[in-house]
């Protein structure tokens, strides 16, 4: 894609924001804040989230069927599993008189969806022959937060992969939740976040008493405290770590990106959404949901893979795997150069940004490409003559190749 | 994909609903309504939508960049423009004391766009050089609507395509428009409803004073009534339509699927947004934007396509390809058959439904077909032998062919 056609725009001298994720995401031009917790993502950024969000769905669709529930919803459902009161609730009503006046409903502006698919499962999977069975969905939610900081990683609204399990037995439910466990994290790993990537309790808030299970990314800027019980080999959240963990005081700071929550027969006895068995008897249903925010591991990923000039993105989920620059674009052969490396590579399959501007000085252009933080730098200009130079962003070593040794790189 | 697996399940005997669109994608396991005017996509209608808003993105990614902006916007960007009290807007804000404690403010709940790409647009192409530029978005969208009929065709929550452009003159405005006028109509042909979408002028409503453009597509059960003026070759929604012209009563009933509004001048210059010209002067920016209602587009598809045993997709949208049916699969050689078919059709890249149920009998399978609607039915039965049973939706003919054959017909 040509950097003069792909709505891209750097901003170096952008403030400081709340964040370091907010502060380079908006610097490189990959998010715009509409208001606190609330941005809009970018031709850059969006492709970006499209990315985390494939990796995620490519899993998904080994254990469950991708829908797409809504984001109103009636305030009886709410109501119905005494829901109603929660703090983060955002209602959607008409924003002013005449709106009023036109319809004075007040619907739920939903932050999780058990209430929309638990009667939707009631609805459509009766018996013990539709059990077990799994639904996911990918898409906006929203929370009234109360203040609304740290960039991607809070927000009012935010995107987040949400997968929903229904069994006839707590075994059941055991057993699929251990198989999302191996699939979430494989998923980690594609993202680049394997290995710093640790399961730890945590508590059910407003879902379940039981513990839940939150996945935490090792990050100095993260939001929780997690320790560590070397002898059980367990990680506990610091709000329910034991007082005797505490104190050993092995411990680090860490940001959620995903969880798994065991939600009991809770949501199905409030609908009253028993199942069939053999005999025709009415049996509980169980039921667990697990969810991935995906702007948020948007948000974890600059917090942890970044340097002063810039963001340095994994291969997986980088907005392009080349950066290509062109200096030197108003000498004639420099410039063919340039059109032919970029139709060599595109051809060859290789996602490239091409910064074709002609007005911008070198030192902005190789400024930008850090900022953005493609895997790889490909710079063409007078002084690299036939060939072009090679960087990998997060080195400082430079190669010099021709366009077919170039080529076999990728 | 089979059919155990994917969450499908027909419901023939759901009650009537508002709209034939609404009582036959219920009946046919696409949708499920969570109240008036607010549905699930259930995995087969998420598909249906998906497949239509990849043929709107691919078009839409020749003429602009994709982004996505958020769904919550603060209020005085409405009062900006004066839109703050237009009557299907929505707002946001806490569900209840204790949320409104925490976070008392409102915030709006978008039912469009302009207020939010304004002022990124000003924020950055603040040059004669950034323009002309366009970006789009596919999303969900709001309004309060007084009453929600119709199923898919008017709801209060709904996806939609939106396209920007920002332009240094009203020519240059002019000329883009037209070529998205172009894109349209090719998309419309993709769609399966070229031949029956008209271009017809109508009111701006809340965008503008002049004359705007929608795409209308012929259908009995329309919203909208469409005049054509045969001397001058132009439609015009009833709204607009000059007397003499409704006399002469050429009409039809026909449904909205997309418009193009010239915006003039009116969002920049509330948000004081002048591009700086080659001499350094500030000058107006002129702006327009082009909606395609993805859900609403899936709801029309299926007004004008469909027959009394259900839905007839056109092969572009339909969920899948081929709906292979096994019958008889008690008998071990038919169910070995039906294995082997679905396995040659998969390998041979056919999107295939396989009912692979066990337990429903052949009237509700073959039922289930029609209901469904995918433009291929393929059966397998005791009764086919080595051989099985072709037809297509929407004839009655049926053939026998070998597995060979069959996969030589995709």
């Amino acid at each position: 894609m040509k950097y003069s056609a792909a709505f891209i725009k750097t901003n170096k001298s952008a403030p400081e924001m709340d964040s370091i994720n907010a502060t380079l995401l908006t610097k490189a031009g990959f998010i715009d804040q509409t208001m606190a917790g609330v941005y809009t993502f970018l031709p850059l950024g969006w492709r970006v989230l499209n990315k985390i969000e494939n990796i995620i769905r490519e899993e998904m669709d080994t254990v469950g069927a991708e829908m797409f529930m809504p984001s109103l919803s009636p305030r009886s459902l709410w109501e119905t599993t005494k829901r109603a009161e929660i703090d983060v609730l955002f209602e959607a009503r008409g924003a002013n008189e005449a709106s009023r006046k036109r319809n004075d409903a007040s619907y739920i502006l939903n932050p999780t969806h058990e209430e929309v698919i638990t009667p939707i499962a009631q609805r459509l999977k009766p018996s013990y022959k539709d059990l077990p069975f799994a639904v996911y969905q990918i898409q906006t939610k929203y929370r009234n937060e109360a203040r609304s900081k740290s960039g991607l990683l809070r927000g009012r609204e935010f995107r987040m992969k949400d997968l929903y399990s229904f069994h006839a037995t707590d075994e059941d439910r055991q057993q699929y939740y251990d198989k999302i466990k191996d699939v979430y994290n494989r998923i980690f790993s594609s993202l680049g976040l394997g290995e710093d990537t640790v399961i730890a309790l945590a508590s059910g808030g407003d879902f379940t008493k039981d513990f839940t299970h939150e996945f935490q990314t090792k990050c100095e800027t993260g939001e929780d405290t997690i320790y560590f019980d070397k002898k059980n080999n367990v990680y506990y959240n610091q709000e329910v770590a034991p007082e005797e963990i505490k104190k050993a005081g092995q411990s680090f700071r860490a940001s959620e990106v995903g969880n798994i929550f065991p939600l009991g027969t809770k949501f199905p006895d409030a609908f009253k959404y028993n199942y069939v068995d053999e005999t025709g008897k009415p049996q509980a249903v169980w039921m667990a949901c697990y969810g991935i925010g995906s702007s948020r591991v948007m948000g974890v990923l600059v917090e942890k893979f970044h340097d002063d000039r810039g963001i340095i993105w994994p291969a997986a989920v980088a907005p392009f795997t080349v950066h290509l620059v062109g200096l030197n674009l108003d000498d004639a052969r420099v410039a063919e150069r340039a059109q032919a490396a970029y139709r060599h590579l595109t051809k060859a399959g290789v996602e490239v940004l091409f910064d074709d501007r002609p007005e911008a000085s070198p030192g902005a252009k190789l400024a930008d490409a850090d900022l953005i933080g493609c895997p790889w730098r490909v710079v063409i200009s007078r002084k690299t003559g036939e060939q072009v130079e090679l960087k990998a962003r997060a080195e400082e070593k430079t190669e010099l190749l021709s366009l077919d040794e170039l080529g076999k790189r990728f």
